[in-house]
Parts: C-alpha cells; structure tokens; sequence
C-alpha cells in the first residue's frame, strides 16, 4: 500500500478503507512515511472530508498508536469531560470534584493553554506543589484512594495525535471537523472511560466561530464515542463572552473555589454542575437528569465537593491551604483598572480580546514551549447586560509590568461595547447532543 | 509572510498575491520552507485550483528561479515546441530540421521519457555519439551555426521546478492543471523564444485521458505565454493509438529520418509538418498558414529538411552515416510477431499498453534514474482502420530477451481489438487554440 496512491485516493474524493486509514496512523507514529506526504494526506482530508466511519477508524487507530489505560481494577464507573477550549473556562476544577464526590471515577487527563485559551493544567500548576505529571500507577493510586486525578498526557498516549497536531499546526490543517474529533477523541478513549461529556464552545472566544460548525463537530464526536461503546453527550454553549469573573490562572483557582463554596459567578456554576450532572446521569448514578442535578447540587451545596478538591490537591502534592487562604496564591502585586468611558449597559464583552489581552500581561502563550506566569490575569467587574456608569471599573487587571499592564488596558477596553439598552439576554447552553 | 497563511488562504478558495507566490516559488528554490508545507499548498493548489494571473505569476516566478537565456545576440525569430507526451510521439526530430531549414531558429529543450511515454533526449542518444547536454555557450554556438540545437535542460533553468515537481510525484499533487502549465512553460520561457507551439494530447496513451482537460491545459498555457508576450498556440491531438508506426528510440529515429526522406507514415509527417507551418507561421517567416504549409512541404520534398537533420546530429557529436545507413543504429537483434487472430478490421490499437509492452522490453523507465535500452521497441505493421487477415503480422518486436518478448507479444496482442467492420475515422488534429 503506497502512500501517494492513498494520498490519490482521498484526493479524488473516496472513502479510505480501514486499512488505508490504519497505515497512514502506523506510519504517522513510526516515522515510516515522510512528512510531506502526512501534510499532503492532512490537506486532501481537510477539503475533502472523512464519512462518519472513516471518522471513527482513524479515531481508534490513534488510540490504539499508544497506550490505553486499564482500569478495570479500580472499582466505579470510570467518565470524564473534555472541553474545546474557551477564554475564563474552568469548569473542570468544579466539576471534578463534583462528580467525585457523586461517586463518578474522574481519570481526567487535559492539556496546555494555546493561543488565547487557558488549559487546565497550568491552573493546577498555579497552585503550589500541584503535580500534573502522574505517572499510570500514582493515577490509580489517586483514583483508588480520592476517586479523581486531573493529569497531563503521558508520553504514551496517542503518539499519532502528537505527531499529526504538531504538523497540522504549521500546515494549516488544524480546522477540519474529522481530523479535530480524531485528536480529541482518540486521547479520551486512551483513558480507558466508559462515559465522556463533551462541552463544545461556539463565538467569538472559540475555536469554532459558528454554531453550526459546533453542532457538526459535537454529532461527529458523539457518533464516534458510541461507535466505541462510550456513553458519550455533547453541549453546545457559548464563547462569546468569557465564562465566569476571572481569566488567568491563579485567578480562576481561586474563582473554581469560590464557586465549590457556594460564592461563584452563576454561569460558571451553572454549566459546571450541568456537565458534572450529565456525567452523573449517564455514568448510571442517578436515573434521571433531574435526580443527578439534585446529587450535584447536593455535593455542592453540603461541602462535599470543595472537600473533593482539597482531597485531589493533597493527592497529587498541592498545598490545600490555599483553599482557606488565598494570599498562599501567586497573584501578581500590580493592578490596572479598566473604566467604563460612559454610562448605559453592556451589550458585549468579546472573550478573544480580554483572552489576548491577558497572553499579553503573560497568562498565555504563543508556541507550545513558551512559560507562563500565574500570577497575572483580569477580574471582570460586570458581565453582558448589566448596566454601569460612566467610570465605573469594569475589569481589574493583575500584572507585573507597567508597560503591559497599558497594552493590556487598552485592549480590554476596545473587547467592552457600551449601549443605551441591554442585549436580548441568550442562554449559555444552546443545544444538548446525545 | 508565513508559509502557514499563505497555505490557509488557498486552502479556504482564495486568490493568492504575486508576493505570496513568488515567496513560494522562492522558498521552493532556497529551502526555506519545510517539504511539509511545500506539499501541504501544492495539495491545496490542486484541489482549490488557481485562477490564470496566479498560474501566470507561478509560471513566471517559476522561470525566473533560475536562468533566462538571452539569445538577442542570435539573428532570426527564436521558436519552439512543446509536446505533452504520448507513444510514438517523435514529431521534434522531423519538425526541428524542417522548421530550421525554413529559417525559425530553434533552440529546443526536451526531457527524457518517464513511464509510458518516450522522451526526445532518450531518442537523440539513441544515434551513436549524440550529445545532448550542451553548455550555453555550445546552444549558441549550434544555433549560430545550424540554426537549431536539441537539448537537455541545464541544471540552472527553472530549478523551483525541478523541486516541485519531485515533490508532486510523490504527494499525488501532479493532476493539476495550473500546476502542470506552470512547470511546463516555466522551462519553455527560460529559453529565451518569441514562439511556441504546443501539441496537447489527449486520449488513452497520453497524461490528459479526456479532451475537456486537454483543451483546458491548452487555453491556460496559450494565455499564459500571450500574457509573457510569446506568441502561443497549441493543438489538441488524438493520443489514443500512437503516433508513427515505431515505439522504441532507434527505431523512431529512422522511422524519422524515412519520414524527412518522404517516406514516413502519413499521420507523423503531416502533425510534423502543420505543427512547423505553425512555428513558421507564427515567426513572421509566412504571412499566412498556407503559405507556412507550403515553404514546409518543400523543406521535406527537397531534402533541405534531411541535409538540416545532418547539420544538427554533425553539430552535436551524432554520426551523420545513420541516415543513409540504419545498420549503424543500435537495434536488438531478436524479433518476434504478433500476429492476428481473426480476420476483420482493426477497430482499436490502444497506445497505452503499447507503450507499456516495450518498457517491459527496456525502451522506457519507471524512475527517472533507470537506463533504457535504445534499441528495443516495437514496429507496427497495421493502424487503425486498415482490415487484417487471420495470422498477418501485426507487431514486430525488438528485443533481447525471449521471455520478456513474449510477454511484451501477450500485452501488445490485448492493446489490438478486430472488428467486422472499420470504425469511423477521426482526424488526428481536433482542435486548434490560440
């Protein structure tokens, strides 16, 4: 089976057979086939497409080009929840532990920050000693002994998806609804879970701008999860403002734990204990939705959950002061305030801008190697719809440079509208996939 | 400019600017961008196409990668053809002598065969001490002298084709119409001509198997030349049983020759000779088709056109005793017949598996690093139309080897189909395009 005529093939539009699709993945790990033929084979994808079963093939294909956990010998049934990325979306530090202490085993495994958009393990690392970097023997210990982990991927995990992200990333060939489910996908399935809750973001802060290229994209993971026997549900919610008060990472730590107190934004709230309860639900805890959003309610509301998250903190190294205190934080000293330069409501708060305005204060980065700085970031005062007056603060900046701490500014300020009327208020989950 | 949002724009459908193909083409020729990238926009290029000033703009960035000859210290209008390949295709030989010896100077630069199709430099060499790679200052000399050389391309001329093309045969990025142009008539510009006559072919035995895309390339290549202010015309021929009755180069060289002594098949001499009154025509030599068909016809029928071959084999190193005598050509010594199996009328004799039949005898190569052997090949006794009785000849096959003889017999024996009645007769040239 020659590449070029595998490349033809998907060029001129057909189908890939199973095994056309399976030694391309084989290739893709081992090196075997050079990389101007993968990236001419990631372009004939994109403008052509993949069917729903080619979609699934090359899915477990790069599963199954690493590792794939085994859990069997950990009691519970085993779920998880992946998001695609947003500006101030920190779900899974709430969600976690409330699911956790539902019952649900939570062998969560995430990824960086890029670009604009945080990534959850640089949340976990501003809290001081966090591990993110568990090996599979500490994840089952976590497991047995705390019912959750929230680790990054081991080597071992889908090698293909490395290989083909990194080369994608520079070929452009990133946006393609196939080949984004396989990667996400594949990493998910490599946790070896019986049950996946997806939360795919639409607007201005997301990956993907339109609603209707979500829905494909959530129908095409959703397709391929129970093709593999995974109970899987999609959300479709909205990235066009940020999700909660804070963006950057030491400031949503201390939001995720203001809200497992009871003291959260709303929306933030809200959408965590719907996916914690969706989880719940399908994972077989509860026989209704409405019974599982009682359970996480419940685990809320009672303390179980922010005991859930001082139990993962002590587990994976974490000092769980921090919950009480939150001076333990590595906030940076300098603060900038942003103003409101007239009076009426807000009608948009555009979450791309405020997420690069804090990339530039340090909170993000660029290419996969650059640091981040926990300590900076921005407090959002007032949300969409609400009114204010003229110099009213609307955002508080933390940084460490003047200079950027300006920039920063003045970007925020520009991501702000101002209007006489409020906005038709929109619900933040549009659409539920399952 | 990155290489990565000048792929995205192709990608997504959109024209490119000059500056993004030239950055291109000049990252083609300096390797600064990674093969990855390279074949990730030829892949884009191919199925989002290009529209005629992006493909004249990569034509032109393409040529200008390397060397343009300047041949204005050259008297006489500077003309050249270009055909797009077929089997049994060796119009050059007899159309350069009768074009020169009409006063067109002609400095051609051809390629060598690759897979079914033969290459005029393979032909060339077949003549005992031909040389074909001349150094620019020989070109000069040649033409000074006979008014025409036949050579291989020298290593400066469009060397962002040589790159790219390497690149397309192995990412199945070379079925593309502004891609082939582009690499065609970048080579053909770098020689310094006024005119160009092309000879498209379509059909079984050539690279383009429909006629739409054949006039397609035609129409894009003769803009594309106009555009460069060189007066451009092509033909579109029929490719589907060879050109000539030899397939194989010693054997197409004296079939040559007998065609410049007026003794060759009827379809050779006269695609030849309209193909030269073109190039004549267009040079300004003859003021109208008519006159050019006439001042060619007598280049053939007074021997100038012979006594011009000599000129030019002499000038390059060839020994000038191969016209009056064939034995001096490097023939196998081992024939076979294939021979008919039913009487009728010869309803189909498909050039393809020709072709294919006497590379299995050594004429041609699959990889442009194989050898060929000059004197292997096939002599056709029969075409299209002609009516056949049970056991006549219809194949002489030269070879060296008896198994691949008879292998070659058993394709060439399923390239003939005999009917009960002659098929309608097609013209050889079916359109013009200018």
């Amino acid at each position: 089976m020659r590449a070029v005529d595998i490349i033809r093939k998907k060029r001129d539009g057909h189908a890939l057979s199973a095994e056309e699709i399976r030694a391309f993945v084989t290739a893709a790990t081992a090196g075997s086939w050079p990389d101007y033929q993968l990236s001419a084979l990631l372009m004939a994808i994109l403008l052509r497409g993949m069917n729903a079963e080619e979609t699934a093939t090359l899915t477990w294909a790069m599963t199954n080009s690493g590792t794939v956990l085994d859990l069997s010998d950990v009691a519970g049934p085993k779920a998880d929840k992946h998001s695609t990325g947003g500006v101030g979306d920190s779900t899974s530090l709430v969600l976690v532990p409330l699911a956790a202490a539902c019952g649900v085993v939570v062998p969560m495994m995430s990824g960086r920050g890029l670009g604009h958009t945080g990534g959850t393990l640089d949340k976990l690392e501003a809290i001081p000693g966090f591990r993110v970097g568990l090996c599979p023997e500490e994840l089952k210990t976590a497991l047995h002994k705390v019912g959750a982990a929230m680790i990054g991927q081991t080597a071992t995990i889908a090698p293909a998806d490395k290989k083909l992200y990194a080369l994608r990333d520079v070929t452009a060939t990133v946006e393609s609804i196939p080949l984004i489910s396989a990667s996400i996908l594949s990493k998910k399935l490599a946790e070896g879970i019986e049950t996946l809750v997806l939360d795919v973001k639409f607007g201005g802060g997301a990956f993907m701008k339109k609603i209707d290229d979500a829905r494909t994209l959530s129908q095409t993971m959703v397709g391929i999860g129970k093709a593999r026997g995974v109970k899987t549900e999609a959300l479709l919610t909205d990235m066009n403002a940020p999700l909660g008060d804070a963006v950057g990472n030491a400031l949503e730590v201390i939001e995720c734990i203001e809200t497992l107190k009871g003291r959260g934004p709303k929306d933030l709230e809200a959408l965590s204990i719907e996916l914690a309860a969706r989880m719940v639900r399908l994972a077989g805890i509860a026989p209704t939705h409405a019974v599982a959003l009682d359970k996480v309610q419940s685990a809320l509301h009672s303390g179980l959950g922010v005991e859930k998250f001082r139990q993962i903190v002590e587990q994976q190294g974490g000092d769980p002061r921090v919950i009480d205190d939150y001076r333990l934080m590595p906030l940076a000293m300098k603060q900038r305030h942003v103003i409101a330069d007239r009076s009426g409501f807000i009608t948009a708060l555009d979450a791309e801008p405020i997420g690069r305005a804090t990339m530039i204060l340090g909170a993000g980065r660029d290419r996969a190697e650059d640091n981040v700085d926990f300590g900076v970031g921005a407090k959002l005062r007032v949300t969409v719809g609400q009114s204010v007056m003229a110099a009213d603060t609307l955002v508080e900046l933390y940084g460490r440079d003047d200079g950027k701490l300006a920039a920063a500014a003045e970007m925020i300020q520009a991501a702000f509208r101002i209007g006489d009327a409020p906005p038709a208020a929109e619900p933040l989950i549009r659409e539920i996939i399952g």
